[in-house]
Parts: C-alpha cells; structure tokens; sequence
C-alpha cells in the first residue's frame, strides 16, 4: 500500500506519466529474468564462443538477421523521381547513417566524378568564378549537427482521415547529420555581391536541374556547401560531390549535386517554388518562400506497429526539432491533450539539430492517447491539428508541423489517431 | 604593402599561424578560377543532367570513384585477431560512420542472432538475472556522442625513429558515435549489489571469451549497456547485439558482444589485465587499470601523405579528446614548439567525445614543424613525446598521448618527425 502510494506520489500528469527522473532508475522495469543457477547459466558458452569469427573489413557491413534496418522505398514512383524515407521509428537517438538519411529526387541519382565537376558563381557579381572540387577543399571548414527535413514531410497528417503506417512512413523525409563544408558567404564575398543582388539562384547537376531562389541574407548567414556527411564524403544519394546546406529552412532548397549559384535581383519563380513547395491556405492565398521549418515533434515508440508488450513501464520516446533556433522543451500527453508533463531532452540541445526525447510511463492497460508539443527558443509552440487544417484546409502537403497522436487500446495496439 | 602589414598583424604565432577568426573569411585562399565567359560555364550541361539518374535504394551505398574512403586493414594479421583502423586523415568532422569505425577483435567477428543472446548479471548479487534483447529494449535509455579509443593507439609514437605513415594508420584506434543504451547501473541495481562487490568482471561473446574486470564505481557512474550506434542497431563487428560503452576509458574495457557481467570483491587480473593493457614504466613498475584515457590530439591535415599543394593559405585540422571530461583548449605549433596559438573549436564540445579543432595557417614556403597540444577541463596539458618516453620508455605501446609532430619542407612534402 505504501508502495503504491509513492509510485503514485511520482505521477505528474494524467494517464500514467511519470515524472522524467524516473527515466535515471529502472526498478520499475524489472524485465531481467530471475535464475536459479547462476554457474549453469554462464557455463554454457553460446556457438559463438566455439570457433574463430569472421576476418577485418575496410568498410563494415551490418548483420543480416532481422536488425539490418532498411530506408522505405515505395512500391510504386515514377521512373527517376520519389521519396525513400527513414525508418525514424526503428532507430535511436539523432544522428542518422548515412545509409539510412532519407532521399527526395527529382530525376534520379546522378553518377559525377568529383574530379570533373564545377561549381559556377556569377550573376551580379564582380567576377564570376568557377570552383572546381579541389578548389573548395582548400578553404576554411567547419562542422555542424543539422537536420535536413523534406517540406512534404508528414503530409498525410492532412488526409481527411488518418493513415494506419508507421512512423517513419509517416514523417521519415527526416534526417540529420553531422555536416562540413565551407561557408557560402566565404565564396559569394570572393566573386564580390553587386548592390543591387538579393536573391541567389542555386542549381543541381542532376537531370532534373532542380533550382530553388534563396535570399541573399540566408546565404550570408549560416549557409554551408557541404562536402562531407558524419565524416565522410557525400553520398551520390546525397549530393556528391558537393550541396548547398541551409540550415533549419526545407530540404527541397538545400539543392544537391550543386554546380551553379546565380546572385539576382529577384527570385526566378521556378517550377519547385510556385507550383510546388508552396502553401496554399484556405483564405485562397499561398504562402510562398517559407523556407524555414516550423517547431515539431513526433513520437516514434510506441507508434503504429510497434505495439506495447504488455502493462507496466513504458519509455515513450520520439524527436523535436525547429528550424529557429533550439527545442526549448517538450511536453507529452498520455490522455489525448488533457494533461501534459515534461519530457526529458538527451543533450547537446543544438540549434537546427534532432533533439531526442523521452518520458517515462506507467501503462496501467486502459485505453490512452499519446501527443507530444514542443516548444522551440522563440516561444513558438507546435499547433494544434485543428488550427493546422483551418489555416490551411483538408489535403494541403506543405510544411506540416502539427501535433500527432497514437491510441493506445486495451491490448495494447498502437493506431495513429486524430485527436 | 599595406595589405601586406595588415596580413602580418594577423599572425598571432611563429611560422604563420593567423588568428583563428581568419577561419570565418577565406578571402586569402582565393582559389576560385577567374571566368571571363560565365554564360558558356554555366551553360554547358554536364552528362549528369542528359538522363535520368539512379533509383532510390533501401539503404544508400557510397560513389564507386575514389571518394569511397576505406578502413586500413593490415597486410597480414593472426587468424582471427587483429585490428583495422579509422582512416582519420581522410575524414572530416567527429562523427565516425559505422562502417568505419576502428575493429580490434582478439578472434574474429562473432555472428550472434540478437534472439538467441542472453546477458547474465551475477556474482555477488541478492539474486542472478539474465536478460535477452528484447528484456533490454524494455529499460530507459539515453544517447551520447562519445569516443572510443584502443590504448594501443598511437603506440608507434614509441618507436626509436618516426615511422612514416599516415596519420590514420598512426592513431586510427580511434572513432566516435553517438551511442544509445541501458545504463549498466539500473541492471546492477536490479540484482542487488552486495556490500563487499568492488569489481565487475565484463565477458564477451567472442571465441577469444575478452574478459576485462572494471572498478564498479565506473559502472555505477555512466557506463552504459549500448544496443545501437549513430541511430541504428550495432554492427556485428562493434558487438551486436549489445557492447559495454565506458565513457574516456581504453576501448578494450568497453567489452564486446557482451554475455556476463560478474560482481566480485576483486579484480580477475586475466590476462588482457596484466600481461596486456598494461603501462610498464623505465621505473620497473607497471600502471595496472589505467583504463582512463589521457589527453590527446592529433594534427590529421597537413599530414603524412597529405602534402601541401601550394604556398599560401592552410587549413591545419585535426582532433582533441580526454577521458576526463571536456576539452579546454588546443594549442597549435608551426615552428616545433617555439610558439603556440591557440586554434578554433568546432561546438558542441562534449565529455568524453571528439573535438575538431582548425587553425588558420599562412605557409610561406619555408620548412615548418607542425604541433598541437590539448587542454582538458582538469588543466591537464598533453604531455612532449619526451616526458613520455622517461616515463614508459621507448617502446611501451599503451596510453601514449604524447605531443606529434609533422615536419613541413620546401616543397610541401610532410613527413612524421620528433621534435
């Protein structure tokens, strides 16, 4: 009865949440089996054991039981254009392989011998100057942890009813990495900016010769062309030999296979920002040129498919992000909205970076709805589903941050809900 | 001559090491070649953009031009035993991607099915505990970017003469992930410690039985049970399905595949204990259990086989550690010591992790004798090879953390020396 009393002492928010300093114990769980012969358990040596492994490798490969993860590729795409996501509900923590970082193509993955490429900077500049790959290693680099995010991400949130799929189908144009390359201002202020410049034209080596217009200030600001992805050069899936990399704005503008920067006087309206990745709203006008990535955050266990095993501890574990700045906090319901409880952040907090976090929960076995909020360093807070499809109506696929939420039932099955 | 002067006043150190915030403009590289026909170079579509590009993949895979960055594995190694290394002067930022991560096994790659693995918990214990996969994935976990080194790294900075290799193959023991597990103490306060248990004897699952027997006071700190690496599950040749992870302590003490974990009121003294990983000194004694990890760093560019390709501007970069928490600051050298100024860190700097640092360099084109030296958070400096070599003499191959030294000449060639 005491017991009882001081695990309910911990409780700090509807439906079973507990406090999140329950997450640095563990007597909770009790998973670890009781043995009675302790000698016989450790004395049989597994197969493993019995015979020499397997040799060195130059690059290591990952196991082929059940645990090698694979990125979802559709079943269906036209031919050199289509999304594979990641599966953020199978992995952990931030940073995602390299393998796994989701890709957005627009005419297929193009094959350049870095040796062979160049990067052009003209328009309104003093001199326009070509940059071969050799070229850029020579300049200043610095490393930063950044999220790339597809703004068709999580669009289905805006199907008039919700899809039953997983996490990662859900929300797995998602990715983040640690990146290095060279500052793009160090390059535009090389060429010299004429005056009247304030739009940069950025242009993909690729069949589809993806162009996107940025503002000048962004590129002065924090903008990197990227040449290596957590440590290593780019994959060809991800831009080799070289891409723009912008933090916190969408993916879409952080161009791949980069080969041409043009300094305008205004944005060129091309295809990719007029007719695509452009927000259309409900009031009949579009928001365009919203580059950067709203506050969000999305649980990923439990979610569809990966239902809970049974009563008792739960960790309730997901990712927050904003393209402003860094995740302040994160709160999590486990009663549809009806009370919140603050989550625990894994550190370092990075600006334009994944954030994991967890919360702990006591799953008595009732029905329960699970939502995480985040709020990021400018107070902005995540919205509402219902504020989401009021600004911008039922099917509109663009910059989709609003809150999602799992049921829970009775038996445990997880069902993407909205609540 | 003005520019000139106004060049010089960068220089904050002998041999032409500028002030780190050179690192923020790069208008003395320069390297972008003078176009005087930007419409042609732009127009002229590279074969890349004539057809459609390659499908989408489930996992992606690296370009198959020379950018595929390997491990370095040696010639020849005893059957199963053996260790392959990060190539770390061909990489950039601190995050290792898992296929690259440094190996030493001591009889090969074990294939363990995550299934059929069970970790025993026992010795002097309230109650034995045995634990499958899925009991672990049940428990809080937490993530951290953190780095592991073999003691064994860098042991050829002992040999009587510089050996000329590349800095990977002289320090490539060395990697870092962003791991996520269990922490070790939850399970050990699951079992119930008894009052005389000081020690914890960790064994793998391998055909080589690795045993190593740790202060259960570093268990009970931040150990953890790690399950999954850079996001995904660990790669067999880290331990799949779970690996002790000791925060700044030697690699070999974070036990692989990792099947036993035995409470004991002393330590085994095995074999990897006394007669290895073990510092004998010219004194006749030997430092038993110096499993933390000193304070380090390593100049990784310029470096052997990387020579300079030019007079002018230099980015020197390389990597800075201790096993007692954060780095302060790295120290660089161009003139073998004479002088130092200190380099630019690139954030987040994290306990028990990797840090790049970048120092901006002038090379005139004389000889120069490039150094670094690391503070940790303790004020403990990294130690001249010399002070080293009095300690363990020449030849001892562990813990060494010594300052290195690349010699510079005429014509850009690099070449290990001891200064």
């Amino acid at each position: 009865m005491i017991e009882e009393d001081r695990d309910r002492a911990e409780h700090v928010a509807g439906g079973g949440l507990l406090h999140r300093r329950a997450l640095l114990t563990a007597a909770m769980v009790s998973a670890g089996g009781l043995i009675t012969n302790a000698a016989a358990a450790g004395g049989a040596a597994p197969a493993s054991m019995l015979k020499p492994g397997a040799p060195l490798s130059g690059y290591g490969t990952r196991a082929s039981s059940g645990a090698a993860v694979q990125r979802i590729v559709p079943k269906l795409s036209f031919p050199g254009s289509g999304s594979s996501r990641t599966p953020l509900h199978l992995l952990e923590g931030t940073i995602t392989p390299n393998g796994l970082h989701f890709e957005r193509h627009h005419n297929g993955v193009p094959d350049i011998d870095p040796a062979q490429h160049e990067l052009l900077v003209h328009g309104l500049v003093r001199q326009p100057l070509l940059f071969r790959y050799d070229d850029l290693l020579r300049y200043p680099r610095h490393s930063r942890i950044l999220f790339v995010e597809c703004s068709g991400n999580s669009s289905a949130i805006g199907a008039p009813q919700p899809v039953q799929v997983s996490a990662g189908q859900l929300n797995g144009l998602l990715s983040c990495a640690e990146w290095t390359g060279v500052r793009l201002s160090s390059l535009l202020e090389e060429a010299g900016m004429a005056p009247q410049a304030t739009w940069v034209q950025a242009e993909g080596a690729d069949a589809a010769a993806m162009t996107r217009s940025i503002p000048l200030s962004l590129c002065l600001d924090d903008a990197m062309i990227a040449l290596f992805q957590n440590g290593e050069p780019l994959m060809p899936s991800q831009g080799l030999p070289m891409r723009l990399l912008l933090p916190g704005m969408e993916g879409n503008a952080s161009v791949k296979w980069l080969r041409r920067l043009k300094l305008m006087a205004a944005p060129a309206l091309s295809r990719e920002e007029t007719a695509k990745y452009t927000d259309l709203r409900t009031d009949g006008k579009a928001d365009l040129f919203s580059l950067r990535m709203g506050v969000k955050s999305i649980i990923l266990r439990p979610s569809f498919g990966l239902d809970l095993r049974g009563r008792g501890y739960q960790e309730i574990s997901g990712l927050a992000w904003t393209g402003r700045g860094r995740i302040r906090s994160v709160e999590v319901s486990a009663d549809g909205g009806a009370s919140w409880a603050e989550a625990a952040l894994d550190g370092p907090i990075l600006p334009a970076a994944l954030t994991r976090f967890r919360m702990p929960w006591h799953w008595n076995g009732a029905p329960a709805v699970l939502m995480s909020r985040a709020t990021d360093q400018t107070g902005a807070v995540q919205p509402q589903r219902a504020a989401w499809i009021a600004r911008y109506g039922v099917g509109q696929g663009y910059h989709s941050n609003a809150i999602q939420a799992w049921g829970v039932d009775a038996q445990g099955r997880v069902a993407h809900v909205y609540a």
